[in-house]
């Protein structure tokens, strides 16, 4: 069953807003089996709405339309859907009743502009709004629906959740569709790729596989579609084995997991306590620890040590060693890991100083350069990288970096 | 000068990918005078592509394509682009070196599946690609662009903004636009809106004005566009004076200046230096102050206090306040601020500790509770806020806070 989500409204295409209702929208149809073929961002423009949904009814079965329905007068998708499906529009006792219960609480008066918004098209099935004034829309044509909603997200959610995903199960023979992500980090979408070579050719036929990078990682996504829904489970599942077998030492989580929460669940599997200590990412591997909630019982805290003062006030790495090697440099955060463990009373810690850029590099050191390592009271190894000439991206780069790192630190000295 | 954005992938089409790839093109495409008039997600399928191509073109003279442009067998954009146009595949020298720059950095080598990469159509305008492997694309036909882009948005970014725009400015007479962006901190759009009431009953007509939140932050950017270029310069400068004469006091900046920046400015004006002491925002204000080029000259570093052990051994915040006041007080936090100005050796402190949630509140300090302090050897103010209950919310918001304060007191201390 396709579907085509037309989202209405200038402020999406002049960079105003970010259309995330079209995003949530996709989620949540693809949970019921229904394949969203185009994503479509239009004007409040007559001749181009009527355009687009000729358009997508051509090519679809379920268009779902979002935005265009407030009390203003940019806002025309109502009266273009009425005369599109040739109907007139009338007064609607329950939408009225709704605009006063909302205005009612919201304590103002409702205006003429208001009382318009009760006036719906006599050709459609009316959804009341629970959140808001805008009553949503269903119209049919061949078997085929066009559903009409906010633009206000949350609106437009609970009409799709209670209303619109109930009518479309209802109506049609949905099939069934299955995803497993595979979560990868340190390693590139081409080497994966070289390693399953074979499982590409091998695999059956149905099954999808999607490379998706991000910094430093890579998400495989293996999809599945169809009408049975226990064969299908079991050959997903199957095709997922086999690729966690070729690429099992690149994984660090499945689905909606996220690297970090990843590493929290190891730190509290090993009852260790994590600190970090800080220089050209500037507390960014702080911040992607602590976005994680509860990370409190596995991490105590960091020092950001932007200067070399710092360094050597609260990290304890010798003046001697700043000036022979740099701040820049293995032996510094050799002496950075094992001030942080120290003065934090940690187990592990990480530690990360480089040339962030885009000034400060040298022939020797140049921007990209960062020392990135990983130790306990007993042992610890750092490594350079060279990673690109953009500030934002080293930052983020390294901090991903220190995360793989830790991990493997972990598994290699405890697990 | 009419533009489409075509977004090629599954990821966007199932709701994995949000599509800020269109998003941020809008913004650079209206700020050079250019309409974007659709966008369009769409999958990694031959026929689709050039059916949704076809009808870009036949509405719009400019098609920018991101997506579809990977090493690996789902990306197929190049092939089915090349044969559109009419042209074959072959190797590029420059695009080939480009890849063995990137990956000798990555210190990988170069696999089969990477060196097809340099494999161009030979019917276009090669772009080079400065932050990953994957060449851009410039086609044109009967005067109409159409610009293929990697997904990536960061090596999108870079292409459209060295190599695209140039090359439509050159390519097409755009109309003038021009923008003043007037940049608010710590105020809301209804108070800003309250204050223009007169400034909007009276301008130009022709004054475009969008009130655009972020997190603590409203950018207000004023708009107009046409064909003298003269007259319409002097009418956007006296607009954007008659509004900053109005709103002065929330003013942080201009265009594209950060809060972060404009702190930096006023830090070494004021030839001072600063340290942080975090708890709840766990790094997040550091990163924020380091995000900025430069920043070493006026930030020395952070303690990142995710402990009470780490506030009292490098912070020096008593046992007894924490144990009286508890570690979300404004006592902590003062003693915070004190402890980051001696261990930090700096001039100026901020201090932050909250329940940033969604566990850890209680009747007494619910989730969102944080107090923010800024202060120096002689004085200090903390404040108490109530946020939301959304963790990364309340990490973002809290930073963006105590930037505020901080210009705040530099103002009130120093300036």
């Amino acid at each position: 069953m396709k579907c085509t989500i037309l989202s209405i409204g200038d402020e999406l295409l002049i960079g105003q807003t970010l259309n995330t209702n079209a995003f949530w929208i996709s989620q949540k149809m693809n949970e019921i089996g229904v394949d969203v073929i185009h994503h479509i961002s239009l004007s409040d423009e007559k001749n181009d709405i009527i355009s687009c949904l000729n358009d997508a009814l051509e090519k679809s079965s379920i268009v779902l339309i979002t935005g265009g329905l407030g009390p203003t007068s940019d806002d025309i998708t109502k009266d273009v859907l009425c005369s599109f499906f040739g109907g007139k529009l009338v007064f609607n006792e329950a939408a009225y009743a709704n605009i006063e219960r909302i205005f009612s609480n919201r304590k103002h008066l409702i205006n003429e502009a208001t009382k318009l918004v009760a006036f719906l098209p006599d050709c459609c099935e009316v959804i009341q709004n629970k959140n808001g004034t805008a009553a949503g829309m269903i119209f049919t044509k061949d078997n085929k629906t066009v559903v009409s909603m906010p633009g206000v997200p949350y609106e437009m959610q609970s009409m799709i959740s209670d209303d619109v995903i109930p009518y479309l199960k209802e109506k049609y023979q949905l099939s069934f569709i299955f995803h497993r992500n595979i979560l990868t980090a340190g390693v590139g979408e081409t080497v994966l790729a070289d390693r399953l070579i074979d499982f590409e050719k091998n695999k059956d036929e149905r099954i999808k596989i999607a490379y998706l990078p991000s910094v430093g990682k890579v998400r495989l996504r293996l999809t599945i579609k169809g009408d049975n829904e226990d064969e299908l489970k079991a050959i997903i599942e199957a095709a997922k084995q086999e690729v966690v077998s070729k690429i099992n030492e690149f994984i660090f989580g499945y689905d909606d997991e996220t690297l970090e929460q990843s590493i929290g669940k190891m730190l509290l599997e090993n009852n260790l306590q994590l600190g970090t200590a800080e220089s050209c990412t500037g507390g960014y591997l702080a911040h992607l620890i602590t976005s994680v909630s509860g990370s409190s019982a596995y991490y105590k805290g960091s020092v950001i040590a932007y200067s070399n003062e710092i360094k050597n006030a609260l990290l304890n790495v010798d003046e001697t060693i700043l000036n022979e090697h740099g701040a820049v440099s293995e032996a510094t955060v050799n002496a950075m890991i094992n001030g942080a463990i120290s003065q934090l009373n940690v187990d592990v810690a990480i530690a990360i100083s480089g040339v962030a850029g885009p000034s400060g590099g040298t022939a020797e050191k140049p921007v990209g350069t960062v020392f990135i390592g990983v130790g306990n009271k007993q042992t610890s190894f750092v490594k350079k990288y060279l990673f690109t000439k953009n500030r934002e991206r080293n930052i983020q780069i390294a901090a991903v970096v220190a995360l793989v790192m830790l991990r493997k630190f972990i598994k290699d000295n405890y697990s």
